[in-house]
């Protein structure tokens, strides 16, 4: 049976503080912790007697048969899973990435939860190991964030770092990329296939600190050019169209 | 002062079947609701005297003046604006769009308000004018999807049709795309940079009945092809990236 002090720490680990002091976070749903569970160490697993009816656990771990309304009272989801899984959160370093050949995504103040998941599974599906946010931006254990990953934030290393300290160490002449409206053409220049692509706030892009550490400016650009469109894109779908283009070239 | 009926109307519109009856819809924000005053008519507009203090009306509608609690009731926001109008949702017809040399979405069941809303906004980023929604897609009018375009559905025509029936009333030869596991590498393909590109629901792609009108199969291919990464991306993130490849020929 599950305690109230448990379930008690279970819900707490909705909020960022709590994360911090446990090292803990929380995913749910039968594909995200069985994705999970090959990354992370898993500290608790909890299932309900409908769940188990009808799946088979992932690997070897030793779930507490829970009740649905002892579930729903943990769950940050509207519609629970069945399945709610405890991680510890893993601790990179940074200090032995070699950057030389690598594309890797530097993110300053990504505020959504939701769109820094889409980012972390569109690095994912563009093989980008490596991505850098600034102190600023969402916390990827978030549970929102977590989900939004689609179970991509067990193959892709989320780093915090002083973005501003982290760009300033980087081998002289590294290429920094960032989206600006003033940038050229991303279509039309020629560019190597390595270095950070940095990716703005949603409301106000990136910040004055950080441009000045950006040594290529790109635009992606709108159709048909000059005409009255959205002003912006949504910064998930960005993201995208930069390592896409990228990616493209290799 | 507004009225307890004029608010339980107002109310009723986060419900589809009220926005169907009515043919009006509900969007908040100052930019959003500047936008839209430009393209719909304007049925009610409320603003509350905070609001008031620190912006100009959008255009010369006149405004009901209401608290923040009358707001909040209203309102679908977490944190309301301070302005909350309510348009008249236009009719398009769809018999005199002429296809040729054009370049239309189709969406085949996207369920997601905020993705419809997402993908409406890349649409209007590349030109798309217009985008032809299953009967079983998303209301492009929720309130959620109306936020989510950040203006966008004032330039982009969102119409619902049996997808079927449209697909095969095209001009015989007319170029219908698709992503799928199976096609071929949108990169290195040859293709018209006018037609129908169709977009499939979040868990189940593009369905049956509609795959078989599709003529062209395109992959978007990951990176590096063969590795295990995320199984998918988001749909309104594909649509970004099927439509840059497009717009990116042209």
């Amino acid at each position: 049976m599950i305690s109230k002090s448990q379930m008690k720490f279970i819900s707490s680990l909705s909020q960022k503080k709590f994360r911090d002091e446990s090292r803990c976070f929380v995913a749910e749903g039968t594909k995200l912790v069985a994705d999970l569970v090959t990354a992370f160490d898993c500290e608790h697993l909890f299932v309900t007697p409908e769940w188990k009816q009808f799946h088979v656990l992932p690997k070897a771990v030793q779930p507490l048969e829970i009740t649905t309304e002892e579930l729903k009272k943990m769950s940050n989801l509207k519609s629970p899973q069945g399945i709610l899984a405890v991680f510890r959160r893993p601790d990179y370093s940074i200090d032995n990435i070699l950057f030389e050949n690598k594309l890797c995504l530097a993110l300053d103040g990504v505020q959504d939860p939701g769109n820094l998941g889409t980012i972390i599974r569109i690095a994912d599906w563009f093989g980008v190991e490596d991505v850098f946010c600034s102190e600023y931006s969402a916390d990827a254990f978030g549970p929102k964030t977590v989900q939004a990953t689609m179970g991509a934030i067990s193959r892709v290393r989320v780093h915090y770092v002083n973005l501003s300290d982290f760009l300033n160490n980087l081998p002289a002449g590294f290429p920094v990329y960032g989206t600006f409206m003033d940038g050229e053409n991303i279509y039309s220049q020629q560019f190597n296939t390595s270095g950070i692509i940095v990716m703005g706030n949603e409301g106000n892009g990136i910040s004055d600190a950080i441009a000045q550490k950006v040594n290529r400016r790109l635009l992606i650009p709108n159709y048909p050019t000059g005409v009255e469109t959205s002003e912006s894109l949504n910064v998930a779908v960005a993201t995208a169209l930069v390592c896409a283009e990228f990616r493209r070239r290799m």
